[in-house]
């Protein structure tokens, strides 16, 4: 499955993957995904978002079901695990329960969530906050990319209709449990000397549209005292964001900036950036925020906030089940945002396994898993299948 | 003639003007000049660097002549006047001169100067540059706009012959004095409640590359202590160019930046930036040039020179006559680069004129200049260009 996967959407230069949502890289990865479904004779449906669900059985008939997965896109450059892990690790899971001879007594699924990134459009878990509600189908819509382009625009150019964006009970009705597998985002597991860890809740966190207007100028002749010049606000509020950050015990990062008109010798007359913050608790990640908007203020500047996700922690006993099953496997909490975590907040029984990452680098090319953790990670949610699942009786 | 221009290059979101050098904007202007020289019965050509020059009288026959122009491309959203008000009076003043029955002694010419503002390949004023040999051919074939796109290939896609580049003896050998007439980009002549003033020099200028190499990373999951990010070098940069400047008595400018991979949720891999310093004296921009480089490489970053221009001085007899035939009209000097200060640096006898700008925005769409002043600029460059060309006996 791998090597179908490795080509689309990898950058020849940076050798990192583009694949953003409703692009044609993703529709070949839905593609992708279609036909492995089809290979194994699964019953593929889709949701209003979206979102992609493969069921071995009949969920409508059986009753609700255990489900395994996680997304196929990718951050701009990112790398090749960060995703598809979970995705190819629920695959890979019905094969190996298959070649054990098991039959689960509830349905099985695999679940490809769509734009979790949100590097398109700027909302990460779009696909899984659509159809849980916490994202509005007409912020949905409205939401644009870099050139301009509306979410509801690059529905339609992908063959979807937008207006079918919203809620959808019927598909989270047929979910009894969701596990997601992803690789490791940090050192945590290597640090420990393990392969599979638990997830036990994901951290506060959300992203802040920081909007600094200026006044363009000719660089040459303009007198600093006469400059109105955004570039200074934008260094000013990153420093802040990285001393209120280590002050208050969280992450910040200003990852993405758009400077108008970027020239060299102009005073731009706008710099556009965003802000991530996250912490293990809620108030030191507004306390981040606050800081960084008081600096903004001052020049002038708007800060936004375009998502937030509150402290998230996925079922104690599940976790703890799932733990034991695992020869007692060591329980981590993450920075990063997951579905799993929107569903979690939703209400959906939820867990998470995540898989050893040597260098703990994420978000890049070189973000990686051994091969030997990645098949213990398959092993590992198998497991966890045939435990949540019940064996049933051969039909 | 400004009604012609008007649409040329005009961003219909911003109101500013994207003309870019070999540009398919740049050949409708090139294209609109060579219409306005064939309808005044002059004689077109190009030089080795595309420059183009319109004679009225013939400089190989009749010996060298009095050149009025300036450019036609812009910086990325920059204002209308700064350069075509230079070309457009040029061929307004040989009107008038004609209009006054005034044949002139030495052939009078007309100059546009190819890629002043640099804003595609990075260097300012390159056809100057390159007919005086202040740039090296290769160095100019080389360089590449932000799409990859090197200099070589944008000439031969612009049906130009790159190998043609370089220094110009038979151009140059053709100009007695050349005089440039420019918007002014500050508010000097505002304050002096004058019209039109003379240019005494150019502040030594230059612009430098910054090169912020990271570690991309996941911005939920890296410890602010393993993250090697650039952003924050890049604010620190950021401000100690301030700093300095402030210091130093200087401009310093941000103004450009790119960053990869310029994701919310991604610590960048790298960010490049550009430094733009300016000053009375050429050693206050090369302490703030310091002054960076030092913050720069604190944080494992380079700096590199992309174009230096020492101070420029205007021929001073030539300056003092044009001032005494203007009615005593004042003297500036100024922080931005012109194509007069190549040539003047080259050993041509060269003269700016500045006119009013009201509120000294330049590089922007507020630039602005007052039709009456225009007319007051046109009557100058006219003034100037009988003074220099002295009468002749008609033909």
């Amino acid at each position: 499955m791998w090597a179908d996967l490795a080509g689309i959407g990898r950058h020849p230069g940076t050798g990192g993957y583009r694949r953003f949502a409703w692009s044609r890289e993703d529709a070949d990865l839905r593609e992708w995904f279609a036909g492995e479904a089809a290979a194994r004779g699964l019953d593929l449906v889709d949701d209003r978002a979206g979102n992609l669900w493969a069921w071995w059985g009949d969920p409508d008939r059986d009753g609700p079901g255990v489900v395994l997965g996680s997304h196929l896109d990718s951050v701009p450059d990112g790398g090749a695990f960060d995703g598809p892990l979970g995705v190819v690790s629920a695959l890979a899971a019905v094969d190996a329960l298959r070649a054990r001879g098991f039959v689960p007594a509830r349905p099985v699924g695999v679940a490809v969530f769509g734009d979790e990134e949100g590097a398109r459009f700027g909302v990460a878990c779009a696909g899984s906050r659509l159809i849980t509600g916490a994202l509005a189908p007409d912020r949905a819509r409205a939401l644009a990319d870099g050139d301009g382009v509306s979410m509801a625009e690059a529905l339609t150019r992908a063959g979807r209709d937008p207006a079918h964006l919203g809620r959808d009970d019927e598909a989270l009705r047929r979910v009894a449990t969701f596990v997601e597998l992803h690789v490791e985002q940090g050192r945590g597991l290597d640090q420990l000397d393990r392969a599979v860890a638990v997830g036990t809740g994901i951290w506060p966190h959300g992203r802040w549209r920081v909007e600094l207007p200026g006044e363009a100028n000719h660089a040459g002749t303009t007198a600093l005292a006469d400059r109105r010049d955004p570039m200074i606000a934008y260094a000013s509020a990153v420093l802040a964001a990285r001393g209120a950050a280590t002050w208050h015990d969280a992450l910040a990062t200003c990852g993405k900036v758009v400077v108008e008109p970027n020239g060299v010798n102009a005073v731009p007359s706008r710099v556009t950036a965003w802000l991530d913050a996250r912490a293990p608790r809620a108030d030191a990640a507004r306390a981040v925020v606050a800081e960084v908007t008081g600096v903004v203020e001052v020049h002038g500047g708007t800060v936004t906030e375009e998502s937030w996700t509150d402290r998230t922690v996925f079922d104690t006993a599940l976790a703890a089940r799932l733990a034991a099953l695992l020869g007692d496997a060591p329980r981590l909490a993450t920075g990063a945002g997951h579905d799993a975590g929107i569903l979690a907040a939703a209400g959906v029984p939820t867990a998470m396994l995540f898989v050893r990452n040597p260098t703990g680098v994420s978000h890049a090319p070189a973000e990686h898993a051994e091969r030997a953790d990645c098949l213990a990670g398959v092993a590992a949610l198998a497991d966890v299948a045939a435990d949540l699942a019940g064996a049933g009786s051969r039909p």
